[in-house]
């Protein structure tokens, strides 16, 4: 009878739940599958039996669904981020008891995963927030998977995250994460370093395009050729493959000359930028990012203002082969500032929520399956692997090693584009953030005074203890008694 | 009787709330004040006393405060943001009745000020929420005030805030912001841009000490001549004082050279950011603002990364005198660029939350009092008044002239900072700001060309209407049904 049970049931058949329930079921788990709507649960089965997977069943009773899987009963949800998923975990957990375990794969915001971690408590039903990147062919061939909650919900589920995750060098791509709310935390800061990578190549292509004036093929060429080199990639793959794809619609022309400069987004770059101001970390690249996204849905705006603000009328005659390999050397240095700012957003947060999150780990487990994978994260890895407390990936011998080579190639071409007037933002956040960050001594003494005239805040002396205040000036005296502050009221 | 009632009161006697309270009695207002700690109440009331002041009396039980008051009664309140506010208003609110009014005039996150006007309702309290500025100094001489709340409560305060703001040119710097919460929102902007303001200046005194390699006096006398020109403004006059300001404490050097570069923060600049974010306004030049007082923060980092990461060992050669004419210039349109950005952030918001905040009065109040205050806000008032609809402050004629004039000497302070190593990056999030928003055509086809391929998100044609979808690769082809797709779940 038992044997006749399901190992895990996933809940919510769109694309991404069909692929991932396809996905373990063809690692030869027993597999149920149910959703809201019946008729997705026949495409499921259907879609088994066409790829000869014999371990996947249909329930179209979230009852029977939950009766047909093996104790302790584990659910992967992958409905809709949100109030579908607090309905959905009302609907099955009615039929569930302590010691079961509900997974959450949807992109959620990590306070919701708490939150609903806490709800299950009483019920003695333990929650799972994963994260789950890679779109649609990761969940069907191997996703990067970022779980978080009650370690003995990771164990029971271990063996099969590990067997349908990504696998890189005979590793998955699957790592504990730390307590409820770490695996949405370290997907959220994935995308947002995703919307960061994307940022940076989409500048790279406006230079080569604008500045060195280069065909779609040849741009095309030039991505593929960097694919080989250190700046492999899944992301400068397919921008390989954008650039040649002909435009089979129209019978001319490329695609990538036909689609409108306007990007969409789904929120998690958002909560990203929200998330480093709240928790102090600096995440300019990725800001930029965001704010690239923000300023492409004012097309309209953009279109005006192209007839009103100038940019400069000559460009400065640099060599293009120069330009090029410049650009690639300004890739790599960008990437990797940008990349040391999630993982320290990631930081923080686990410090603050005391997650516990491995660095190292978070590195190894994006090598394979996620958007950003890449050949670079094998060196992060190891960079934290080396050195867990490591501060900045930047200061890592090799990082620093590879960053002080190539500042200069990085410095030509943000002068560049600022020169031409082509915008930058990206490259130029991550430049200034390893400028900043490598300045012993910033200008910030100046903010600091201004601040205390204004607003008496004190300042710290650097050859002295204590809070100081200073009556800068006749003209501007202090009013009141000055040791008696407001506190949190006023200024700024 | 009523005739020895007071017209207003003031609960919360730190500096903030004892000058204001001066402020209003001064003007010849009746005003009773009240603090938690009666000291406070003694010290206020000698103050007045000293200062020749008749009107202001103290009270030190909260009852006789509130029955101090005529009706419709009015009490500002200056206390700590966050629970002492909410514990305050219950305090008082018990003695107070339908009709009275209760101002917060602290800088409070505005959904907290919609929650208490909403709790207040069922007495019929009326609640608003006024942001103050101008320090210490700006509540005893005269404040920007910005309240938000029921129009019949500023009409009922009005006579009393006219005379009690900062006047410029016969004009009160105060003006209704709009309902519950825009008050607090305005003010939460100005204080985002006083943050841009500041990091601009800040990058200004990098420059001229790091590459030109000026003594403070001659930095000092430099701002002070920008404060008789287009960049004239409290910050840059402080500037002046602030740098010839010798060391006293010591008795050699100057006080700026003794100030630790890290500087703190209340807030207001983060929840700008967040904010931003949130609305989906692009404000890279605050968020740089933010940026750099989190890394002024990690100053044992940073003296560690110093001696890791290179910079350029050599600097560009430029005449000192031309550096000096292109700060002046550059300092002009990233600020501008910067205020164009809390402007769209504060209409974004106000159609959002339908506040109808006009941004014509935000500048004409702006324009004294408080720490933002310059002679560009003069212009910047007229531009909104000319046209309410303006899509963003860069496109008005008069500062698109402006930008346009300057943009090539703006250019090359910013590639001047960049090959010479040091950090700009308010300059730059301004300029990258105002070469983004002038592109017609971004690449952010190809960001959405990514987004499709990985993701299925769908792009929009130049050509055509409608939604497409590109099979781009074949081998990356489509799994399931294309057509449907997983909404909100995975992907960016």
């Amino acid at each position: 009878m038992s044997a006749e049970l399901s190992e895990i049931g996933l809940y919510g058949l769109a694309i991404m739940g069909q692929n991932f329930a396809l996905n373990m079921a063809e690692k030869g788990f027993k597999v149920s599958v149910c959703n809201r709507s019946p008729a997705k649960v026949d495409a499921t089965v259907a879609r088994a039996k066409a790829e000869n997977i014999a371990t996947l069943v249909g329930h179209k009773e979230p009852k029977d669904f939950i009766a047909s899987l093996s104790k302790p009963r584990k659910v992967v949800l992958l409905v809709m981020a949100g109030k579908p998923v607090d309905d959905t975990i009302k609907l099955l957990s009615e039929f569930m008891e302590e010691g079961d375990i509900i997974v959450d794969g949807g992109n959620e915001w990590y306070p919701n995963s708490i939150r609903r971690s806490k709800e299950l408590e009483p019920k003695k039903i333990l929650f799972v927030g994963m994260g789950i990147s890679g779109g649609e062919e990761g969940a069907r061939n191997g996703p990067s998977l970022m779980p978080g909650g009650p370690k003995s919900a990771y164990d029971a589920l271990h063996p099969i995250l590990e067997r349908s995750a990504a696998q890189v060098e005979g590793s998955a791509c699957v790592t504990y994460c730390g307590e409820i709310g770490s695996g949405n935390y370290v997907k959220m800061v994935h995308n947002g370093i995703e919307y960061g990578d994307m940022q940076l190549i989409a500048e790279a292509y406006q230079i080569m395009k604008a500045i060195v004036g280069l065909s779609n093929d040849v741009m095309s060429a030039r991505f593929a050729e960097w694919n080989k080199g250190e700046l492999k990639s899944y992301l400068i793959e397919i921008t390989a493959d954008i650039l040649k794809k002909k435009d089979d619609m129209k019978g001319e022309g490329y695609v990538i000359d036909k689609i409108k400069d306007c990007t969409g987004m789904k929120g998690t770059g958002m909560w990203t930028v929200k998330e480093a101001a709240e928790q102090a970390v600096p995440a300019p690249t990725i800001a930029a990012a965001l704010d690239a996204r923000f300023l492409s849905g004012r097309k309209e705006e953009r279109e005006v203002a192209a007839t009103i603000l100038k940019g400069p009328t000559e460009v400065p005659s640099v060599s293009h082969e120069q330009i090029l390999e410049d650009l690639q050397a300004a890739l790599y240095a960008a990437k990797i500032c940008s990349y040391a700012q999630g993982l320290c957003l990631i930081k923080a947060a686990s410090d603050a929520e005391g997650w516990n999150v491995d660095l190292s780990e978070c590195c190894r487990i994006w090598r394979g399956g996620c958007i950003i994978r890449s050949g670079q994260l094998d060196h992060m890895r190891a960079a934290f692997s080396k050195d867990a407390g490591l501060k900045n990936l930047m200061i890592d011998a090799d990082f620093a090693a590879g960053l002080n080579q190539r500042h200069c190639q990085w410095r030509r071409i943000v002068t560049l584009c600022i020169a031409s007037g082509i915008p930058c933002p990206a490259f130029c956040a991550s430049l200034n953030y390893f400028d900043s960050y490598r300045t012993a001594n910033l200008p910030a003494n100046l903010t600091q005074a201004q601040r205390d005239f204004f607003g008496g805040h004190t300042f710290e002396r650097i050859d002295m203890e204590g809070s100081h205040h200073c009556q800068w000036s006749e003209s501007h005296k202090d009013i009141g008694d000055v040791k008696e502050r407001t506190a949190g009221n006023i200024g700024s």
